[in-house]
């Protein structure tokens, strides 16, 4: 049986449990060691460590303190890991945390978060996701289920101090262009919330709280991804900034779509578990020119293979021309599938929902074609109790909108 | 047998047939009429109409005159369309003219044409791809083969004189924001090389020249998308804008990568057909709420399965921080698996090229986590001839470098 | 959390716990009940019932008494369900019980049950798989690693009065044929091993046990199918023969290749769970005309899909010619991988585990072409350490001999 | 473009062509050699030679001469090849020739061929099949339609004296424990129909006619494998026995299910063409441990992913038990989903037909659990232009029974 390295007790606070941690900085000290070869259990709390309820009421997304996310267990240090290595990390596994099958999805309001269509969806809202075993379904989204990809959001190595200056120097000077934007460009240092396990207060403390980098972007050394495809049976390939590496992980998915564009989030597990075995690659970084991260897909993912393929490109909902805008292209493509969901009975919101949780895939399909840029958003259509697909006879609507999802106006 | 509705002759110039044209506009001559349900098959030359030959030099490639382009067979009109209906094209086959299994991959000098990667590469270069059957491999990128996803690189239908005039006008509003830019931001419409099929020269000719949209960017009407995956065996769904709907298509790809990051372009067919069945979904469009085409893929596709996948964020090759750009994002995914294969023996142009033209997908993976982006390059492992993962004990160059693709310097 | 309708104490004897049954009886008491729709957790000893270590030595699978197996879980009794019904089965999900991760592999003795291949393996074998997360290893058998694809052997439901006598009639007629065989041609009941769950000692008990069919073969209830694809995800339509279905299920195997030709058996699971869901199909046997079960495959099943593929046909190995024998060509296509597997080191008997555990598939080519059948055995390549490929050059031996499978000579 | 090593007239009697031959013996003149490397395109003729037409008749299935077949391309001498080498053939792409887009599938009678399911359907019927593009659909057989997956049924290396010997003797051996049974146990040499390349009649054609090993079974040098993954993209490597291979090749299929149930046969393609790719390696056979054929499969295969499993055990249909018999198990499977298929419409000669040449898979899936052989027939939902999934609601007759296939009693 698989040592569980990192237990989380899910009655606690997050911030009462030493072996999280919610920045990242080279000073906050490693939670345990393990040698080359190990695999081991790591238990997850949700990314907002339990802001977030099982009920009917999005108010808690709407009130969410997004300065305190998100909690990840670790740092774990790998004996011998040295700057220029690459650590190597196997997702054996990954599971839920017994008594709680469940996770959320949502979206911030466009005051506290925002998110990729915020523009239309600018308030509140929240979808209950359970778990059937392997599968998932949502009291709040009717007439679709389908089998987990379970991942982890966020997993990542700690940065050197001279990354991490980096990293808050680049940002603050986006920042700085426009300082007052709702939603914000960028997230600065917030020392008032930092979570930095072991690390007694103190002067120590003080430095890494003032420094620390929020966990909200990928950067270099992983991070926030939200790949998908980083899913169990997955093999990572780490850059290793620090000795011992640091890994840390949380912000589990059930399941999520290329993208995560509901950004709140995927389907964020409750509690969960990840069963990792680590391992390095010494000097791999110069070896095999590695800035980021790079990794192998599991040989088990979900066989969805009937797609209804959307095509947006980068022509705004307004009518402007953008210059090959990627971003725009997907949004696009986004809205004319939620469009689409919607004459088959769906509110635009839980269709919207079904395509930042479901196993969707986003495709640079063309970024060359000036001015437009062509994105699509593949839909597998099997994940549908009935059959989405267009035909002479015009849809049907088998979603009778009885059944919709909780919504929080703005206070 | 199929009848070819449509065919071509590579020995004579493209501005010489009258079944071909390389402008949009809703009063090009419909070249021929077929009933809905019908199949054929149409004929293809490549898309700059033969300006670039099976050779070793990259001259043709940096001296092409971009105005040309796209030479596409049509328009097809399908009997009974009517604006607002949904044309449904099956691609049942798709193939090589006999006598020219070759087609050509290459790189624009950014004095003329660029691309997605102009700033590392801004010089001229080509590669020539043979076909082994379904297969194909260069004799200037050794050490990779795979097996063709063949494609229209761009099929779609006539615009309406208002959605014309739309295009015209936005985009001429990106170009007014920076209208010596080179590369351009966007193509106006260009009288002088415009071939309009079967249109006779006169007052008519001089409208539709002076107003006709240049088949470069995706749109509305599908058009340009360079999408991989609208490949044989797939069904697509066209808006119809015009009586008869007005269907048109070429610059065929023997294979692509997601993004076709090459611009010239993927593996571009000398001369290709594709054999397609046309049908009607009768005001499809407001039924299904459709505002761009929609596809479903084909159930024949390559079953690579074993991919290295890249990461890239919105961080620029300067370091600089930028807001949620996916661009930024593929962009750094692309550069890191070029790095990454040049420690195999790879010069950076043959890198470049196989991300252009090998079935490579690339994904949207995260759009939310500001103020980075997260985009995936993935690499499918089994086309090259040698273990191209990484392991302990580092990488073997397998390519000697002995062989490289033709380079031309501007003049 | 869905409840453990059946739990099992692996510390005490199978015999002595009443959830389970080595026999198929209408008479044999339903353990607990369920509605239809209900999902619960049904835990499972292996097929043995703990009779086989995890240990070197092989002397327990050479001593079994096969006239104990298999210990199932049940039977469950479903509310409502009558004859004539399909009871609908939902695997939601499959996995270890905690500490117990582990699996046996073996051949038996051809004088003590033998095997597919048992004229070529005649002593008693054993190998042990230790599960890493969703992969598994062996330390008895170097160089293999792949991803599980839990499943139960055995699951099926009660017999009918009837049914159960029309089994006991043609299988002792198939017994007369040749009374004395070893390994026989079938079991008839064997009273004096019977574990009948909750059903008490006296005459209801000596009807059962002498009556009551062995559960080592597949009949039209299901039962011992060894379908490797009847795994985690999957759906199951089952004939009901009793009032409330009878569904029992256990032989719970964490990987197999089609056939299961090493007999004892898959990777057998020392300690197992099952997630599953019932429903109901009332009459659903006329209305679809069912036989046996049928079922459909799970969307998530390992992606490997680089095979290498041995035929054979129905010569056997002294060179005579059968009339489109199936089993013969399937045993000369196995032969034939293990003959190929050896020139990379791996004794025969290894060879001969990987074929019994690993996904490998079985396919009946062709059945027609008299003399005549072909059989394939797909070999998956990506489950081995090395390449396993054909090459100019011939194959290296990449396993040194120095680790074997423990052997028993019969006493 | 590849050269065209053998041509086909298919408006001449296939017995005129000296590029064609019927039997195999190692004194059958090679038609032309080529050099280890080559590249080249190949025609057939369908397997009868021409004696099914495109009509709405069964007569000429019931009344076809089978000592004729088939009628294979080649022999084709690879230089350099000796008894010992593995020739290397990679199948490059294959279809079919213009003006050629049909194929048939029938059975054949009781009386004259056969076939697995001969006392089910004892008359000779046949189903014409038309090719749109890479798809396949019958006028006899509505309400599916599939991608094809084009394979030669045929391919193989010319025998050695000794080894033709051997199959001579075996077969006669077989026949001989019952000459005279309807259909025969194997085909002995029938000097008679022998047609045999360029060989010039005299005492060698007659002893090449007289020896001559018949092309129906699949045998050591592969011949009449009917595997239906042999399909274009695949590689196979195949025991050469005389100097130059003598590669021959035919009874090309455009689709066929798991073991060509129907035996007449696949959907026989009237005329085609392989384009493949030849290569040696030197004493392969000892290097590997080969005796039969061994390949890779394609990397482009149909992605049918949804299939509905049928089971078969070996309890034939009379209800007696056999011992183990893959054979009667899959027939058991094959007849289980006929009976399901009819619920919903089709006739059983329909649905039978759809086994046969649908990509249906047939799986061993037990061969160990006494008595009972557990085999499983796949059937990809995904071919049927309805939903054939069961329900609680039950089936619903899609097919109204209006189009049957023609059916000629015996005369």
């Amino acid at each position: 049986m698989p040592e569980t390295l990192i237990s989380v007790d899910l009655s606690k606070p997050a911030t009462e449990n030493e072996y999280l941690h919610n920045r990242w900085h080279p000073d906050i000290p490693i939670a345990t060691w393990v040698e080359p070869g190990a695999d081991f259990i790591v238990e997850t709390v949700d990314w907002t460590g339990g802001a977030i309820a099982n009920n009917d009421s999005a108010d808690d997304i709407r009130d969410v303190d997004l300065s305190t996310v998100h909690y990840l267990s670790g740092p774990i240090g790998v004996k011998g890991a040295a700057p220029g290595d690459l650590l190597v990390v196997d997702i054996l596994d990954a599971g839920t945390l017994k008594g709680h099958e469940w996770g959320f999805n949502g979206f911030f309001s466009k005051k506290n978060g925002g998110g990729f269509l915020t523009d239309h969806f600018p308030l509140a809202q929240k979808s209950i996701w359970h778990y059937e075993g392997m599968f998932t379904r949502s009291r709040h989204v009717p007439g679709v289920g389908f089998a987990g990809l379970i991942h982890p959001g966020l997993i990542g190595t700690l940065p050197s101090q001279k990354l991490l200056d980096t990293w808050n120097s680049r940002e603050q000077a986006l920042i700085d262009t426009n300082p007052t934007r709702v939603p914000p460009l960028a997230n600065p240092p917030a020392p008032k919330t930092a979570h930095l396990g072991k690390l007694s207060k103190g002067d120590a403390w003080d430095k890494v709280a003032s420094e620390g980098a929020r966990t909200v972007p990928p950067r270099e050394h992983g991070g926030n991804c939200d790949i998908k495809d980083l899913s169990r049976g997955s093999k990572i390939y780490f850059p290793v900034y620090v000795d011992g590496a640091g890994l840390s992980m949380g912000d589990m998915h059930f399941s999520q779509g290329d993208g995560e564009i509901t950004f709140c989030g995927a389907i964020e597990m409750f509690g969960a578990w990840l069963h990792i075995k680590v391992d390095l690659i010494k000097n791999g970084m110069a070896m095999y020119g590695i800035k980021n991260p790079i990794f192998k897909p599991s040989p088990i993912t979900p066989n969805y293979k009937d797609y209804l393929i959307f095509e947006g490109i980068s022509v705004d909902e307004s009518g402007t021309q953008h210059y090959l805008d990627a971003n725009v292209a997907y949004r696009q493509a986004c809205l004319n599938a939620i469009e689409y969901m919607k004459k088959f009975g769906y509110s635009g919101a839980q269709a919207h929902s079904i395509l930042g949780v479901a196993p969707v895939q986003g495709h640079l399909s063309g970024v060359v074609d000036i001015p437009n840029s062509c994105a699509t958003l593949w839909l597998p259509t099997e994940i549908f109790d009935f059959d989405i697909k267009p035909s002479a006879a015009g849809p049907t609507k088998f979603i009778d909108g009885s059944i919709d999802m909780p919504i929080s106006p703005d206070l």
